[in-house]
């Protein structure tokens, strides 16, 4: 380790992965680190390449429930990197702050929990309970070679995660004020209306589809889904894209392409969604096609023995116990949790994420790694 | 003139105009060609450029109403040569038909006026009204170097067109059924919608100018704007273009562009134009930014002189009355209507024109000579 590295395990690792320049999909030898330091605490190792993506998969016991803590190597890209004030892959420390793209999403939860292990299995060689990691490099990016494939593949091993601590940045203003027991669900519509092309003189020659479409998309864009509920905001629908013309202000076009996505939850299916739609599309008459992608169904993990763990954890350790949370984007726990597992994600500030100079504070790694340990030790009685 | 030429006159003029190829804005040689041979019969020639547009100006007699014949001499663009069965610039004839670019768009017209002045002025050398053809190579393209520019000028010179006969093809079945009376008016709003760019993930941190729009756009394109006239079919609007959105399906745009054209007649005008679609924008309460640009107002030749002279010389060459219309696009009959002149357009059948292998039977051309000269003989007494 380089003589410029912290003190603390926990930093010190935290800057060993930060200096590894990981851009979505690349892994930049993270993983081959993590490996090697979970090797030596008995974890078996398998090395899971599907297409560009490396992912980790490690394994430690024979038997009980298994524990399993989600993660990603990969990082966003960093932008004009002369409008950093720290360069984003120097994992530089300036007062008693670590800089760098990934600190804070989520190279330092993955230390934080790497340090955990080590010391939790110090204390405690024969948990009653199994631990993994899963790590990809494919978050940040496409995440159709990463969780999910890994997921596919544990199926086939047989293998079923009980508990999984996601490391995603889930603090707001203090570290672990908010964790995450859901995510809303993901989908997005993609739709084309179709008209007939044709000169804007002769109007009654062709079908303008902008024209067809407007009553439905004010219709659309009004629809009240749910209400939400104690756990989630209301679902929302949101028009990302819409395009029609050639470019030419004398020519109707002849389609109109209209994409949206929905941020939806438990009280609304996928179902109900896309029987919604097709519905106000035949009330209007339209003459469409629609290709709907799924990013992820909501989940909600209620009252269960790793949310008790997670929240007694940070009540030891912080003080006061964190707010459950569902809000925000969606994350590979979305993969994780149609297995059956209980999902919570727990990680540092997320305020500068996906932003120049990311940074989190020393003090907020060590004590991360604080409580990851003292949530393994939580779950020992669960 | 070439061994391949036409014995007629008009048909051999046709060929030379057309074998010059004058993509728009060039002039390729023709205006030069029919400076030749106006000068031959006594008109004084201007050759005007502006920009890089060629037009030219002849004008022959000292006192009387001024009657001009107004042409263009570019063409739109061939598109794929090798997809033409006759080339577009050979200017063949194949069983009485006259094939290439131009040939009914509008280098026929012009040759047809050409040789029905020579044959007027050698039966009439001192008509009571004065002659002049407004030749412009710039109406298929942007139109503002040509005969608007023209018209500026002849204000600076004190000259008014009383008579403005276009050579548009505008027959549409059989050769003069149809001639035109008048225009609709062209008018096309730029429309930026503002809202505030963010992550569909956060809806209540960003407003859809998408959403904001629907309903308005639905009333927009739901206005009945007028309902026509004994002239004119209805004022229509139609979007031609939309587009908002980065690409990305997790962006609400920040901004919505929309095109929109009027083709508007004569019952509505351009405020009540600009006034509706502005209550309704503030009805709607938009953020917007909003650019209007005239192509062209509404004009309307009804019972005048030129009317009656076209009419008598139609019945009298083809046997009937040929239809007024005031159909289809803007014709350059849009900036000399305004000067208080009486505007007509009678030209060829338009069935190919701005397509390949465009053409016109030679017949054609050799009657609406006949026609055209007849018009003048009419007028002598108008
Ligand atoms: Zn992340
Ligand atoms: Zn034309």
């Amino acid at each position: 380790m380089s003589p410029r590295r912290h003190a603390d395990a926990t930093v010190a690792l935290a800057q060993e992965l930060v200096s590894r320049p990981s851009v979505t999909p690349e892994d930049a030898g993270c993983q081959p680190l993590l490996a090697e330091r979970l090797s030596a605490l008995g974890f078996r190792i398998h090395n899971l390449r599907f297409g560009d993506v490396d992912n980790l998969w490690a394994i430690r016991g024979e038997t009980g429930p298994l524990f399993c803590f989600a993660g990603h190597t990969d990082v966003v890209p960093t932008g004009d990197e002369s409008a950093w004030q720290h360069p984003p892959f120097a994992a530089e420390i300036h007062a008693d702050i670590l800089f760098g793209r990934g600190t804070a999403d989520m190279k330092g939860s993955i230390a934080a929990m790497v340090t955990a292990c080590e010391r939790f299995l110090a204390d405690t060689p024969t948990p009653p309970f199994r631990l993994a990691f899963l790590i990809t490099s494919d978050e940040e990016g496409r995440a159709t070679d990463g969780t999910v494939k890994v997921v596919d593949w544990l199926k086939t091993q047989g293998e079923r995660i009980d508990w999984c601590l996601v490391g995603e940045p889930s603090s707001k203003h203090r570290l672990a004020d908010e964790y995450k027991i859901g995510r809303r669900g993901s989908i997005t519509g993609n739709l084309v209306i179709r008209g007939k092309q044709g000169h804007v003189a002769y109007p009654h020659l062709a079908d303008n589809p902008v024209h067809r479409a407007a009553p439905f998309l004010a219709e659309l864009t009004a629809i009240e889904w749910d209400q939400g509920n104690t756990h989630f905001p209301p679902s929302t629908l949101q028009v990302a894209n819409i395009q029609a013309g050639t470019g030419a202000n004398n020519v109707i076009p002849g389609t109109l392409n209209i994409q949206f996505n929905l941020r939806f939850n438990t009280e609304t299916t996928v179902d109900s969604i896309k029987e919604r739609v097709t519905a106000l599309l035949a009330k209007h008459g339209l003459n469409y096609s629609l290709d709907w992608q799924l990013s992820g169904a909501p989940f909600l993990t209620e009252s269960a023995a790793l949310v008790q763990a997670v929240e007694r954890a940070v009540g030891t350790i912080i003080g006061s116990t964190p707010a459950a949370s569902t809000a925000g984007g969606t994350s590979d726990g979305r993969f994780i949790a149609p297995t059956g597992a209980q999902v919570v994600e727990l990680g540092p500030l997320n305020a500068t994420i996906h932003q120049i100079d990311e940074q989190v504070p020393t003090e907020h790694l060590i004590t991360l790694s604080t409580i990851y340990e003292r949530i393994l030790q939580e779950l020992r009685t669960a």
